[in-house]
């Protein structure tokens, strides 16, 4: 099989498409076309995983019950967060979370199997942690093919991962690594949101470089 | 701005991107040309990152010394590994990641900064090792970025953090990520090298799938 070729077109179409994937919070109602999740999810199968161990393990979330549990957690844990920054950017930018949990048509948590037999632990004796590496390597992956089809994906965080294992009636010996919300964003912006309301700002890349 | 559209075309592209993305071993010893690496560290940088702290932190190792004692690192924690497996082929393959070690141009070192104040800790109270993942999808976007350049990476994990951490005289507070060699592979491939040499195979995704 004859290796493809990567043009300048691409890269350039590449360079946009690492750009203009966001961190979205506020989605439409529609639903995903049937098919496209399980798409999603074998873009994402093909990310590297330490000594090919396939450690991710997907959890479609649809039962509304179970849903509710998970944004129990996070608005408990987000009650928490806001108390401590005590300033009303935070809490509109919660709210903007609840939003997204609210009316994503699609909720996918994933998990990281550290005790997979799968790959006879290779690469993983010093640094247990490449198995939720190779996870969220396989939710970056994911982000990026969604992103292309047009379609948003939130990375949810402010939730307790013990509560979100009770929820969803996994193994406990399952790690979380990302709680997502997955639908068709309600608008397109290169500008992160963080950025766009004044939280954060991008840095050069070259405040990031240390030379030894 | 005009949001990019991402056709047909650029997905099946896209998708040829996923599948031959390697986690390369064999390289040439050619340099990379000036400015590619600052090329993929930019691209790198467009990653996700938790609260937008942008935790990456990105050593780039030339000198010859420090090299030596990383490797060193990978071989003790090798011989290690190698004396639990007791056979041939992981005694072929650790062949194979020292020799990546020895040939690639290009050593670069990826740190998490847990203790950033960019980002103001959102998102980072109930789950720290956020910032760890966000480095990881900075990881992952190098990658492609880097593969759509017929370049390739390779990670390396197979090394004690501590010891590295000495070696490039960085913070402790830091927490290696990856180890990443960075050049021009020997071949291209689809298939994983682990799966090539009957270490591990692919699995499908659907093994994979939980719905609740």
């Amino acid at each position: 099989m004859t290796a493809p070729d990567f043009d300048a077109g691409f890269r350039a179409k590449l360079h946009d498409l690492f750009a203009w994937r966001r961190d979205v919070r506020q989605f439409r109602r529609d639903p995903l076309p049937d098919g496209v999740l399980d798409r999603l999810i074998e873009a994402a199968c093909l990310a590297p995983s330490v000594g090919l161990s396939q450690p991710w393990r997907y959890v479609i979330v649809d039962d509304p019950a179970r849903r509710r549990r998970v944004r129990d957690s996070f608005e408990a844990c987000n009650a928490d967060a806001l108390a401590s920054y005590g300033d009303d950017l935070a809490a509109r930018y919660a709210k903007l979370k609840l939003a997204g949990l609210d009316d994503a048509p699609c909720h996918l948590a994933v998990f990281a199997d550290r005790d997979t037999l799968t790959g006879h632990h290779l690469g993983r004796r010093t640094m247990p942690e490449m198995a939720d590496y190779s996870v969220v390597a396989a939710i970056s992956t994911l982000w990026l093919a969604a992103r292309a089809e047009a379609i948003g994906v939130g990375w949810v965080s402010i939730l307790d991962p013990a509560a979100v294992i009770a929820a969803l009636d996994v193994s406990p010996a399952w790690r979380l690594i990302g709680y997502l919300c997955i639908g068709y964003p309600r608008d397109h912006t290169e500008m992160p949101e963080l950025a766009r309301v004044g939280w954060e700002q991008r840095r050069p890349a070259a405040d990031y470089i240390v030379r030894r």
